[in-house]
């Protein structure tokens, strides 16, 4: 998974000595979930309520949460959560008989939108958004061919896991897939990642499969949270339809203010996909996600199956939604993600001078990346005991990148300047005893 | 898709006049959903309120719910509401931390199932479960090849939507899949049912496609209905496993309780699948879903790829599926559907006396087909009608099987005999203008 160094894969199958006691919550846990248990730390954390960027556990401890992009308007946010209870309370029923609120959404949520895409699907995760967006471009392109980043994550389909080097323990690399590496933030970025993407496309081709698109995260969050500069994208764009194919904006992580400058990862690029896809943050926590593309990609997928989605697109997700981009509006969170995204970042930089472990610090409002290394060299290591000691400090961060050695931020969009000190004084504490 | 004959795919594109004044929410919708809406009926009903099996339409007209299988508690039940919103204002947060409601849930969910599937997959939906299904089978198997119904539905993923021939409008018969006619209920059910997948798998082998599973409904709802006798399924489940398979029990649409004499479909028929799989009813409109399989099959599955799930297990499912197990238990609401089933049925056979319209009647508890015919063959066309005229009545409801021709009545499992009168003689009056 994207989040390897500082999972603790509990397996009870596999793990040597985990804390089973029957009765303890690990233990339930352990009979509960198997071998798909992944749970964080090697002493997981049982937690009990959460509100803006603090979660209380069940010791009594408070966490400062800069680890979860779903809570995005903050945990538990009154206005999401009276929207959902007065919902579901009214009704609560599928798409193929019509409700107000479904389509007062999908209006406003087009609004933040490019005009081009002006149709909808909704679905219940970002993994259903990002199955059904291949599926579009497969069919839109006539072929079968992605291209992906190297430790891209899109999601866990069985499609959607193929294309995506980061969610597989043991490589599979289908032959339909190519792999491009992350951009580099050096040099000349947007030529050097096109020129990339011309290359793979090529070894599609080799391998007769037909170019059918190329899926990114604009902020390239399981590759290690690449942002700059801003419109590095566009020649990759341009290449991608040079080709025939279709490209697609995985928005589930960038989306929805987090990266301050605009409302998405995309926008910032200057680009219009040609799809998008989104999820995450779209609902704070109420399960839903959706695909947006223009009506001519979407006319020729539903020639021949159509798409229905129990769950995707009912009245309660659509108020969760609303709720959502309100806040967004009314408390000017994606002002307050740039500001205090530019003051973390400034914080950040001034313990980087002293600090040597510190490498590169990227990213874009409340989406940063800060290389974790041993001189100058990515470590591990070095960035788990790091993750590790901001919990001791009351602070949930994760990794990103292929090697794990980027710590990745991602608190709520309601973060303070106060918060932000905790945060940064917490880090600076940390990396003395890492030194 | 599986409700072909009363859904009127309402295409901008493609269909000649739609009501698509730009204000009106018809309008809108189409506008929002394009290519991909898909609404019931020429006139698609606006809803704003539901209770219990009640929906109250726009207009202010009220409808007895016969169709939908998600609110199967009744709609919008208190109990579910309130455990809801009280759960999302106090913590939702992914199953990498510790929260009790979801061990609590699983632990009571598990004590319905057999105790060897004692690992569980939570999801975001039924397709996911069933894509996820399909990968463990696979793995487990070294098969690559599935068995399904003629007319089956397993959902919206590229994988699923594959193997579900009733998803498709143009058909795609993937070289991996073969498909066996639905249960006929006539003659040697079991030993013909039997018969056809060793047939299959035959098919599957002859292609080079190794056996990986048989996975169905036990209700076969979009096959057309088919729960008797119970047992049948015991002979395929023994080939099944006989050809190195692993069986998949999708009971999206008959778990619950819905069948009145067990909590599971497969239950009825006296079989312990190697996978079950779980959704629509499970938090009573709350996007959840869920897989259970043996331990052993889980490591297999592990060791390569792993599963996360961001939404899947949040607490807030957790507190939706515990209200659902309760008020079941509580309002002996198993005990109602086998009840108010019979009785339904009993009227429904009446009814068939009288009206030479009505072919077979199947089903068990509150999950039941009624076959329209003209001159003992199935007649889609008065089916159609058949439909439309109860709306006229004041009750919802579709059709099901291959050639759509067969009244698919699922009520919520709180149905009254008072209302299951008034579906009765919504029937019978709608009947009277069709012959």
């Amino acid at each position: 998974m994207t989040d390897s160094v500082q999972i603790l894969e509990l397996n009870a199958f596999r793990s040597a000595s985990p804390p089973t006691e029957p009765g303890s919550h690990l233990g339930r846990r352990l009979r509960n979930f198997g071998a798909a248990s992944v749970l964080f730390y090697r002493e997981p954390i049982e937690m009990v309520s959460a509100s803006g960027p603090w979660i209380i556990a069940a010791d009594g401890r408070r966490y400062l949460d800069f680890y979860n992009n779903v809570p995005s308007v903050g945990h538990c946010h009154p206005r999401v959560v009276a929207a959902v209870a007065s919902q579901m309370a009214k009704i609560n029923i599928n798409t193929r008989y019509l409700c107000p609120i479904v389509d007062d959404y999908l209006d406003k949520l087009k609004d933040t939108l490019p005009s081009a895409l002006s149709n909808v699907i909704m679905t219940c995760s970002g993994s259903e958004a990002n199955d059904l967006a291949l599926r579009i471009a497969a069919e839109a392109s006539g072929g079968t061919g992605f291209v992906v980043t190297e430790n891209a994550y899109h999601g866990n389909t069985r499609y959607v896991t193929e294309i995506s080097p980061a969610a597989q323990k043991v490589a599979v690399r289908p032959n339909y897939v190519a792999t491009i590496p992350a951009p580099s933030e050096s040099g000349s970025v947007g030529e050097e990642f096109a020129k990339n993407l011309r290359t793979a496309i090529c070894a599609l081709e080799s391998r007769q499969q037909k170019f059918a698109g190329f899926i990114c995260d604009s902020i390239f969050s399981s590759d290690g949270i690449f942002s700059d500069p801003a419109g590095f994208l566009k020649l990759a764009v341009t290449e991608t339809r040079k080709a025939g194919g279709v490209f697609i904006a995985d928005e589930v992580q960038p989306g929805f203010a987090r990266s301050g400058e605009t409302f998405w990862g995309f926008a910032r690029h200057g680009i219009t996909p040609d799809i998008v896809t989104m999820g995450k943050p779209m609902g704070n926590g109420f399960p839903m996600a959706a695909m947006a593309t223009r009506p001519d990609l979407l006319v020729r997928f539903c020639k021949d199956v159509g798409y229905f989605n129990t769950f995707g697109g009912n009245p309660v997700a659509a108020a969760a939604g609303l709720a959502v981009l309100d806040v967004i509006r009314d408390e000017g969170l994606q002002e307050n993600a740039l500001q205090i995204g530019q003051y973390l970042k400034g914080r950040l930089s001034d313990i980087a001078r002293s600090r040597r472990r510190i490498g590169a610090i990227r990213g874009a409002g409340l989406f940063l990346g800060v290389d974790i290394c041993r001189d100058g060299r990515p470590d591990a290591a070095a960035t788990s005991n790091v993750i590790n000691r901001l919990k001791e400090h009351g602070v949930l961060v994760g990794a990103a990148g292929r090697t794990a050695s980027t710590l990745k931020l991602r608190p709520p969009l309601c973060l303070t300047t106060t918060e932000a000190d905790i945060f940064a004084d917490a880090l600076e504490k940390a990396l003395s005893k890492v030194d």
